[in-house]
């Protein structure tokens, strides 16, 4: 019997490092801080001017990327491209400096995270706009990049 | 040999379903569903004028709730329900009647979903607020619960 219980003990320990190499890994200890880069980096290309960088540094290039502003429910990157440029490039707008604040990052499961904080954008002759931000992020093969994205002004009123 | 194979097998059918039942479930297809019948208790308890109903129905009982709009930062479920009640309850305010719609649930993992769409409030005398949210959602034991709440007004300025 002990030639049995050799070859029933092997199978059972191949089988159970199959089912551990096959389980999903455990949330990246390394997300926050992976996803901080990728805001960081949009957040140099903004202040650089180049919004086309903003948008690819940190945004799903799909068109379900979706984003929630001012009431308006944008779907697309290209349409969110667009929605930035007539915000803060067409005319005589200005980008403005960018600075992200109070950002918290929680780590949701292996390949999704929530980052949610606050933008200050200074433009010239000392205007401001400000306001609060929700980003939903994946882990993709790109990278972590943005899939929604809730952002809202201070101080219009309180729901 | 023969008998070899036949306990080697079972020990191999053994532990694979013992990884089978370990694993994480798939994505329940039913996690729409059940997140659209947390967000429809949440309108009914608000309709029928029930805050404490509204809230327990809909959000995580936790002081990391968040809660984003108009600016404010709430973090806290006793924080969350008491900026409602001094939003819509207090001195002379009204809840109004609330209606959800455009309602998109994405399932992001097995336990974790995002859920958005666009709120209504029709208050006596015709007026109205509207606007957009984003809720981050778990299921925790007691169901799906919002973890995260960014919620934002119609038309107060572009972003």
């Amino acid at each position: 019997m002990r030639a049995h219980f050799t070859i029933a003990w092997s199978a059972l320990i191949l089988a159970t490092a199959a089912c551990q190499s096959a389980a999903p890994a455990a949330p990246s200890e390394q997300a926050p801080a992976q996803i901080e880069v990728v805001l960081r980096a949009q957040e140099s290309a903004w202040n650089a001017g180049d919004i086309e960088g903003f948008m690819s540094a940190g945004y799903w290039n799909s068109p379900d990327l979706t984003f929630l502003s001012g009431g308006d429910w944008t779907r697309g990157y290209d349409a969110v491209l667009e929605r930035q440029r007539a915000s803060y490039v067409l005319g005589d707008k200005e980008m403005g400096d960018l600075v992200f604040s109070r950002l918290e990052i929680i780590v949701l499961g292996a390949d999704v995270a929530l980052a949610r904080g606050h933008w200050h954008l200074t433009f010239s002759g000392d205007d401001t706009a400000s306001g609060l931000f929700s980003l939903v992020l994946r882990r993709l093969p790109e990278g972590w990049r943005i899939v929604h994205d809730h952002t809202s002004l201070d101080s219009k009123g309180q729901v």
